[in-house]
């Protein structure tokens, strides 16, 4: 069943799996995509790294160590790592309890937090816990992603119109928007709401225009991609040609040039403390959505992801990040989508995208010197609408009040009081409601079906029951929290037939039995005794017959255990068949 | 189905369900039941008041309203209120925190407590969510109740050894215990330790001894119950006579005569804060405590009990104990079951019960004066250690791991870090087990049983397969911790397969399907599209069934649910068949 190549020294250094049947031609696809990656990713590390309270520059650090490092250890043959939206607002929000923008406490910091995601997520691989990611249920990354998106927008919104605005949710921000709408700054706000604009556009309409011009597909593609770099560049002109800058237009200024500079998480355990929780919940974010991506796009081309090693990768990258002046990072969705469009093979091509970054870093920073934060904000905001879900709203309060509950409040929360309360209001919400709907599990009595040998629910059926026999068909595996619910259901029958004689459990839908639920079958089993009721049991699982079999309870019962049903009442109640 | 006298005002008042059947037989049994509980409850209650740190007189005063209304309001026809070994207990630990033991503050607390935890079991009643003691899973009440057996028998045998320990938990107290062996007082630790010894003696040998004698079994029986009020009279005698407490045994002393004093809870919202969860977890424990007595003993005479009616009754019973200088009060499981035994007929046994424990507040307190403390902790440690039960280790160890590991934890964290710190983590430990375990389902490969229609594990039994045709069978609802396992295992197994063409899910054991994994199957079978397999369901539930249909994935999905297995089998790889 195990791929050969997973086997050995393989399964520890994911890249052995390709690099040995790694030729020319996967080469040039490799390249052709990392040319077209790098193109988009430059803007976009700028954007994110502001997005998070950094300088520009370490957007750029923070995609190239990363990159290098998810090369060598991921599983995904086209993710790319790297800043991403929702991380990076999870960052500044994580870190503005600690540091003030714009100082160098708040770098250190910043590496710090990447340094503690990323040894919770190598440790989670080590110890394969990769499954605790799966307690984020959809409904509540759904409900999270949307209101992350809302903030980041609003917040970034204050940007492109050239406003202050201070706000601790995001009620707050909105109106402190609209209280300001007097004193947008005209020039920065056409810059930006132009580049909104234009973004939307070329987005839908580039690439059919390019097309209709008579571009070969190919070519027409990339240019495509390439839109909103050259969107870009023109504010950037513009502001430079008009001198924007001196009338109030802010601009990204001096960008340092340079390789990537070494640094060091900083060793203080009282801000580790505090750190751990937002740390924790970036790496447990940035998985989900690393390995949601990696998941749909390996699916494509019958490939897998081995979630446990895409921890390790994942955590590898962020510890990179943290030794390299960045900050935290995972598996983007719209880069990632880039890259496999644009035809990456292996992740050689990530590691040809963190050379295109790094000779951008070396040599490109100049070129960035005119370009207005507006602009940039502007392509933050198109980025994060595209995240805004509604629907979801629709879907899940069609389909199960529980799950609409998990995203209206994950929603509401995460705008009212932050993206930690949100997350963890969330979780916690879908657990207890899960809780609560199997503590209240479905407990049918059924009768049988004339002339078959099946049984359907006595309410919506008319089958054939028997003074003498009740049959409870359980849905639900029998565990501590609804063990009473079948106590109670079964006191309340006795109570109510005075001429019962067996009860009948039907087990085909019980998957386990623990040891409180055992304990309620021995109590429900002396209570009948005491009423001189027969307890029986009957289409018992094998791996539950396992269990029950090394215990009193079935030497105690003071019925039998049937095979089938039919079986039991056949032989309890033989009127019933008449 | 429902009982006619629980319609209309009986459903608010159970009294009414009895009442009105009340004759002569019914009032002489319960007044015999109610004269031998009120000779066994008198110690008792003194013991329990002082364990909690009260003085001698608030055990009696808490076992007076509380009783009467109980009377009105309980379901059970036995049960019997007043302070109990475990939450008084609690009591202690909650209030350590606030006041000093002894002084006024500190009773004002324990009425405070006692209001509040009514409260809550009040509104818990109201709103029906008496479920939530559900999660209180037997393994957590086994560790929590043998533990704090073992607390309060370490606390007690420094009263009855007259030696003075320090100890903040049970490691310390018995290590404190060791080290003051040297300091016994000589005459109190031979009256405790000889009470224990009798107590101990009389619970096993009294009754055969008074057979034997030739006295009546309903006489023997009541004069067996009195055992340890004997005993108690008799240390009081011994230290009236030698004077014993001049020479340093402690003794109860000055207990002021009267009626209960009316009181009221402090009200004092920092207070109230403090106390929230200490009062919820003493609501929770009294109320699972009770109900299980109340249920056990329902039972035997084919009555039963409800357990939101409960609730309000316990809750009722609590404010009645804040009001009248009391402390926080449940259904205890000694006295129950001595009031079951000495056939009480009907709650007014209770009411009789509290009229003699009023009558002995009156008239007896002069008498208790003599009454040396170690005698009263003799009763407690003999009444504790009955409480006991090491067994479950055993058991559980056998029967699941998880189960053992959450016995284990409440015990030790218990013994370790007191009652409230034990509660949380074993609830929280069982809570997090049951979901590690429904987020790790039990998936099976199924093939065909030759010649016939049924479907076996692929890894136990010889079954047939299909090179185009894979079944997987998943023992578990589907939600959102474990609806990535089955796409990994799905991604796994079409990487496998590179003939595999249909993929069908058997879905008799999935109960539910939540928005989560609704979204995981759309994934898969996009996936699995992209693959150019099908995917297919079989025997999906009614209700489960039901609700996809109100969505589009039916219409998605790249294959066909069947009502059988078989049937899709039969359909889609004829070749097995064969």
């Amino acid at each position: 069943m195990k791929d050969q190549s997973a086997s050995g020294l393989g399964s520890f250094l994911p890249m052995l799996e390709w690099a040995h049947q790694y030729n020319r031609d996967t080469l040039v696809s490799d390249l052709v995509a990392a040319v077209i990656v790098t193109i988009m990713l430059i803007p976009q590390s700028l954007a994110y790294a502001s997005l998070a309270g950094l300088p520009p520059e370490v957007g750029l650090y923070a995609s190239i160590a990363p990159l290098l490092l998810y090369t060598v250890l991921g599983t995904s043959r086209v993710l790319a790592v790297g800043p991403v939206a929702v991380v990076s607002l999870m960052t500044a929000t994580a870190i503005a309890e600690h540091a003030v923008i714009g100082s160098a406490h708040y770098a250190a910091v910043a590496i710090t937090l990447a340094f503690l995601s990323g040894a919770m997520l190598l440790l989670m691989g080590v110890l394969r816990l990769g499954f605790l990611a799966s307690f984020l249920s959809h409904p509540v990354i759904s409900g999270f992603i949307t209101a992350s998106a809302l903030l980041i927008a609003a917040g970034q919104l204050k940007v492109i119109l050239g406003v202050k605005v201070e706000g601790h949710n995001f009620f707050e921000l909105v109106a402190g928007l609209v209280n300001q709408l007097a004193y947008v700054h005209a020039v920065t706000a056409a810059l930006g709401l132009s580049m909104v604009a234009f973004l939307f556009w070329a987005r839908r309409w580039l690439k059919p225009l390019l097309l209709f011009w008579g571009l070969p597909t190919r070519l027409a593609d990339a240019l495509a991609k390439a839109g909103p770099v050259a969107g870009i560049a023109m504010t950037a002109l513009l502001t430079w040609h008009f001198e924007w800058h001196l009338a109030g237009v802010k601009i990204v200024g001096t960008v340092p040039a340079g390789l990537p500079p070494l640094s060091w998480p900083q060793w203080d355990m009282a801000l580790w403390k505090d750190l751990a929780v937002p740390a924790l919940l970036i790496s447990v974010v940035g998985f989900v959505e690393s390995v949601s991506v990696g998941q749909t796009l390996a699916a494509k081309r019958r490939q897998r992801i081995e979630p446990d090693k895409e921890l390790v990768a994942l955590g590898a990258s962020n510890v990179g990040a943290a030794f390299t002046g960045g900050f935290p990072v995972t598996g983007g969705f719209a880069r990632s989508v880039v890259n496999f469009d644009a035809g990456a093979q292996t992740p050689a091509a990530g590691a040809f995208t963190a050379v295109g970054i790094l000779l951008a870093a070396l040599l490109l920073t100049p070129a960035l010197y005119f370009v207005p934060q507006a602009t940039l904000s502007a392509t933050i905001v198109v980025a994060v609408l595209s995240l805004v879900d509604l629907r979801i709203l629709r879907s899940t309060w069609d389909y199960s009040r529980a799950d609409f509950s998990a995203v209206v409040v994950t929603l509401l929360v995460t705008l009212a009081a932050g993206v930690e309360a949100g997350l963890v209001a969330g979780v916690a919400l879908s657990l207890l409601l899960y809780l609560f709907k199997t503590s209240r599990p479905h407990i049918a009595e059924v009768g049988l079906v004339p002339s078959t040998e099946h049984f359907r629910n006595v309410l919506r059926h008319k089958v054939k029951v028997s003074e003498r026999l009740a049959s409870l068909r359980v849905d639900e595996s029998l565990y501590f929290a609804n063990a009473r619910v079948l106590e109670d259901r079964v006191n309340a029958l006795v109570a109510d037939r005075p001429q019962l004689a067996h009860l009948v459990l039907l087990c085909s839908a019980i998957n386990d039995i623990d040891a409180s639920a055992l304990e309620s079958l021995e109590a429900i089993n002396q209570r009948l005794a005491d009423a001189s009721v027969c307890l029986h049991m009957s289409e018992v699982k094998g791996p539950v017959m396992d269990r029950l079999q090394g215990t009193d309870f079935l030497n105690h019962l003071n019925g039998q255990v049937y095979l089938t049903h039919f079986q039991a009442v056949s032989e309890l109640a033989p009127d019933m068949l008449k």
